[in-house]
């Protein structure tokens, strides 16, 4: 791999308050537990807007979410991811002249981003009012190594300045949230989640507790700090906020560093947070910053050594591919208590909150380069899994589970149920996750200890939710996971997806029941499913009504879909995108447009499922229908493009997806990442330039090569193996670098992968 | 007629808190403009719950209505009628003790709605706890003559006590509208809706004035005291209230009378409501109150010699009709500022707003009986027809008009779009309203004043809303009345109403074309209308399509609802109904299951549209699964049964019906009057019973007669005539008391009517 793609750089930051939120979000730190936004230490003068946070993942309060009206089962009351204290800030005083980046003169400056080693680094050269110049470099980063960490490293140097050099670092707990009445897509109003409950020094370390307002949680964060020469440094707390303060003398050419610690703890992960954040505290202090750099580098390496994909002549692809795979490890949690938000760790759009694109967008990479982290993810849904089954009550079910649309801990967030509550598809989405997880790890183990129970709890609603008609089982009155067509009949996308996840629910127990009896046995029990249950699994998923058209030879995306008006998507007006922003629902909803094609997803999980002339022939009608206002569309398209051998039109859609961030091109990168843009643009290389699909007669690839590029590699596990793909032009490689020799479908043929295969690109 | 099913009584009154609201209810005062709840003047102790109200029709306040998720288009602001003052305070005191119905001893208690007289009366018989005895009489009245006048007549004899008697009489200008923050069809929290602005007394005559919130209204009250008897007169103000004292003395077998006028005045009928209702009292003044009296039994007089329905032989329903006609004439609006709310004037339930309920089941009564007042509820709609087109733009439509689902100045209410503004068969129950008052009446002067452009404007929603497809003209994604199942497409109701109301636009073009083109060629000009639109909608209307059930011979209630799990009725647990309060609102969409019979109801408005053994066997059909949680479920039922010829059935549904409010069968009588079910009373007897349509091609009758009944009679504006029809036993007569001579179908047979016709009974 290239490392210099690794490193993603800004040169003359603009100070364009737009420009400035961006890069909040782009150079953010996270590592999956916590998670700071970029902004300046020294903040940004008044008038300007930034979202100043920083997040632990899963972490949450409740809030009030009133319904206009008021319906039988409607939720009331919401989750929201909390801003839960800011040691971010740092003021810098040369004989008494503070630092601004909008005061004086900028010489130089830069950000950069290096996704290598796991730090963000802010250069500035400045020349003060007085003509003093120094040279400021921060460097920050959010531990992989021990998560609860944030570190930020503050260099000055002296150019031409002979004198005081002040530095004030703050320690705040009254924080809160990022709100903005002119947006409608954030909060509107303040409210103080955060109540804090005590500031004290330990020691040289600050110590804030903080409760949350309703859930009944609290949060501890600590602050020690280190400086690299002789000086006065002072600690105090005023009005609830922990001051470090230090002076000392610097002359031209001499460097003066601060070290800020920042460890924040949380009472969901441990019974006294704030002892706990004291005693990691100490860990650090006793580990070092040297050694958090070098096990910072090394955690990278090894991530980037089992997952990069690597594109061969097309550096600015490269790092776009390497910036989204870097934020994926950054958003991901690591525990049953956390999963990956929507915008992951990197700002507040979607209140932190967890969908379905961790399992149809995420889970994927994950499971395929890191089965560790998709056993975590499959854990939290375990996890809450209880929560599900009362959701699946609240919505009229006497049995089984259905997951909340959106969530942190469990209990449904969407305020608006024909596109939340409404996309059943989201059991089967988790269903199909855990299977695919499955097939690639073989690990009965946690099939054994949740996934099991998952899929059947979760099975067992469809049968509650569909019916049969005229010996056909159909799911009426649900929502795909296109948005802008709700409640419908038949959502093909639905329909397939629970075919599948009830005949692996049955697989599944046969499977199990074979394997390990005593477990599987304590599984059933604690469920009370019976055998009955699962041959009504069997039947509903054989009499599955798969909505099909004739004529077209294209699977409607729904029973009344084909026969509504077609949107004019060439005829409307271009400011009019995205549609939801423009118009009604219920006029979205009448016409033939779609946010995202879920019926063209649907054939890229479930192939096998409709012939390939259904499968073009689908691609082609939803094409000309879809506005991909929803960032999860373009990659799907260029996955399926590939399959469909239209591989310019891939290379297209994955541009798309691949910028989407860092060129933010849907223009609210400033609200945080897009996290499953970032699993789908792996997806689309991947299952769409390598052609690779996971199925139960095992690993299939049939990779092609995009024209401008010279090559690209891949590498990913398969049950005790790692293999490696390596598309060059004319040919590529099958290596098994570690493992046993395992089948593989090339091309729809099998080979036997014992060391390496060659085989001819087509 | 029989005046004593005129006189409700109720004696020995409960003190329970659910009677005591329950009766606030049925015995309060309206008259089409105002309207006050019947409190005790002298209050409830604390602790107990009462909607004290006194509320001016049309007369609102915005209120904030929060989405719980933002989405384009969503309603995020109401409206909502106020209680704009409180004048019913009298505290009685006789030597110092103050009189309650919840201290000392009620001996004798009574109360009596005087509906030939137009009164309500509470008569206690009281011995306090010194035993001493007053008689108490108080009566109310609001005024039909003087529509901003309300009065109380608050007599004291003395029984057997001798000393002072103290009268204090307050009227309050700060008052909030009901909350409760336990149940949640009301508001839950208070707010500050009326400003006071001002108060004072002019002369005798105390006069407060308050400003709306946010809509920029402005409200008056004047009260003036007229007392029986020399004594100590006393005014002052406090607090913003004021306070009338009379102090007396009273010998045993004396009475003493305080008589106490209010007036009411907005600033939406008065470009000055303080000057205005100052006018007004001196116009009271001038009158009297035995004037006012007279008046006031006048009017009812006539009233009742118009409209009443009278039945013969049961007394119970024949009192319990009466009480629904005379709740019409107190709730509906006399001017183009206002309608007939959901509860009329007598509770807050539904917050004051005019619903379709107006057109459907209660302009029939008046259109029927009182041509005067529909067309005052035609000229209401016309007054927000603008409003309408603003909604249509909002909900995506270019061009015509969509009124909204629920207001009081125009603007949408509904919170909840799926049965709200999704409820686009609204523009057909109006338009249909104006059809059938048009044949009632053939008033081409109203259809030119307002008519027609309702119509028209209406009528291209359609157009837009709808679109062809295979060659027939569906209608996507709207939600008939039955709110058990939302956003279908092609909800027969909708469709057959929607075609009647298209090619009726297209009649009416040509009609009044031909009458009268300079005011005709003014509308067409206003509004842009072509021949190719008239010509569209002719097409639109041709090829309507009208789902239909060959194997069952019934109308679908929309393309999918056949298809759909039928909910068992008989296997829910009484205590789960209204289903709509146990139910997540998806789980009902997803059954065949009514709250009320949508498709019933078309095959009773439009008839013709089928066969009689589709419309049997679709009555047959959705009995089955309606649940009647709407209060406009049971009349329907009743008139198709009627017409079917189940006449135990039909009369079985007429006494639910009837019975609803006044037998308090949906315990929410205390909220407020079923102002639609009303009007559903009365179209149960003249449309089921009597077999009244009213069609392009005259009118037609069909008239059965109840086995429990001697026979009944009502009366009907035809043209330039007022026809009556006596049923009795055996056969009935049609009278033609005033006018020319008339065509009338009788049992599908042509007859002509010169004065009396004699039909043997079918």
């Amino acid at each position: 791999m290239n490392n210099d793609n690794l490193r993603f750089q800004v040169r003359q930051l603009s100070l364009d308050n737009d420009d400035l939120m961006l890069n909040e979000t782009l150079f953010h730190n996270a590592n999956g537990y916590l998670g700071v936004r970029s902004n300046f230490e020294e903040g940004y003068p008044d008038g300007y807007l930034s979202i100043r946070g920083q997040y632990i993942n899963g972490f949450y309060d409740f809030a009030e979410m009133k319904q206009a009206e008021k319906l039988y089962g409607l939720v009331e009351e919401k989750q929201t991811m909390l801003n839960v204290a800011d040691t971010q800030g740092i003021k810098l005083y040369i004989n008494g002249e503070e630092f601004s980046m909008f005061d004086g003169e900028v010489v130089e400056s830069s950000r950069t981003l290096d996704m290598g080693r796991g730090w963000s680094m802010r250069e500035v050269l400045w020349r003060s009012p007085e003509k003093h110049e120094v040279r400021i470099t921060v460097k920050r980063m959010a531990s992989f190594h021990l998560l609860p960490l944030f570190t930020i490293e503050y260099e000055v140097e002296s150019v031409n300045f002979d004198g005081e050099l002040r530095l004030v670092s703050t320690h705040i707990g009254n924080v809160q949230n990022y709100f903005n009445p002119n947006d409608p897509r954030v909060a509107g109003e303040t409210f103080q989640y955060i109540l804090p409950v005590s500031a004290e020094f330990v020691g040289e370390t600050s110590l804030l507790v903080s409760n949350t307002s309703k859930s009944g949680l609290q949060v501890a964060s600590a602050v020690r700090h280190e400086c690299s020469k002789a000086g006065q440094e002072s600690r105090f707390i005023e009005d609830g906020t922990a001051i470090y303060e230090w002076k000392t003398e610097l002359a031209p050419g001499e460097k003066a560093t601060l070290v800020k610690y920042t460890v924040l703890s949380d009472s969901i992960r441990s019974a006294s947070c704030r002892d706990e954040a004291l005693k990691l505290m100490e860990r650090v202090s006793a580990i070092g910053l040297n050694r958090l750099y070098e096990e910072q580098e090394k955690y990278l390496t090894e991530y980037w050594e089992n997952c990069a994909v690597n594109i061969y002549g097309d550096d600015e692809l490269s790092m776009a591919v390497y910036f989204n795979l870097y934020q994926l490890i950054q958003s991901v949690g690591k525990d049953a208590y956390s999963n990956i938000a929507a915008k992951g760790l990197s700002g507040e759009g979607y209140e932190g909150h967890y969908f379905w694109d961790t399992e149809m967008y995420m889970m994927p990479f994950f499971s395929l380069t890191n089965p560790e982290i998709a056993k975590s993810l499959i854990r939290y849904r375990h996890n809450i899994l209880d929560q599900a089954r009362d959701h699946a009550r609240l919505m009229g079910h006497a049995r089984g589970a259905l997951y909340p649309w959106r969530t942190i801990m469990g209990k449904e967030c969407s305020g608006y149920f024909p596109s939340g509550s409404a996309q059943y598809h989201i059991n089967g989405d988790i269903a199909y996750a855990i299977i695919t997880y499955y097939l690639l790890t073989k690990d009965t183990e946690l099939m054994l200890e949740c996934g099991a129970e998952i899929l059947f709890e979760t099975a067992r609603l469809w049968l509650d939710a569909g019916h049969e008609h005229k010996g056909k089982f159909h799911i009426h009155n649900v929502t795909g996971p296109d948005e802008y067509t709700c409640l419908v009949n038949n959502n093909y996308y639905t329909n397939v997806l629970a075919q599948y996840h009830l005949q692996w629910a049955s697989k599944f127990y046969h499977l199990l029941q074979e394997q390990d009896s005593g477990a599987f046995s304590k599984v059933i029990g604690k469920i009370g499913l019976t055998e009955a249950e699962i041959a009504a699994f069997r039947e509903a998923a054989e009499r599955m009504y798969l909505p099909y058209d004739e004529e077209l030879d294209i699977n409607p995306q729904d029973d009344s879909f084909l026969s509504k008006k077609k949107w004019d998507i060439a005829g409307t007006p271009k400011d009019k995108f995205p549609l939801l922003l423009h118009y009604h629902p219920l006029y979205l909803y009448r016409h033939q447009v779609c946010k995202q094609p879920d019926t063209v997803l649907a054939h890229f999980i479930l192939e096998d499922a409709q012939k390939l002339s259904t499968i073009r022939n689908s691609f082609n009608y939803y094409e000309k229908i879809t506005t991909h206002d929803s960032s999860l569309s373009t990659c799907i398209f260029s996955i399926m493009a590939s399959k469909l051998g239209l591989h310019d039109k891939a290379y297209e859609y994955f541009g798309e997806s691949s910028k989407l961030d860092l060129f933010n091109t849907h223009k609210n990168t400033k609200d945080g990442i897009h996290a499953a843009n970032l699993g789908g643009t792996y997806m689309a290389i991947v299952y769409g330039f390598g052609g690779l699909r996971v199925k139960e007669q095992g690993l299939f690839i049939a990779p092609a090569l995009p024209d401008l590029w010279e090559g690209y590699d891949f590498k990913i596990r398969f049950e005790d193996s790692l293999i490696q793909i390596v598309v060059r032009r004319g040919a590529f490689e099958v290596l098994l670098l570690k493992g046993t020799t395992k089948e593989i479908h090339i091309y729809g043929e099998k080979h036997t992968l014992k060391d390496r295969l060659q085989v001819e690109l087509k």
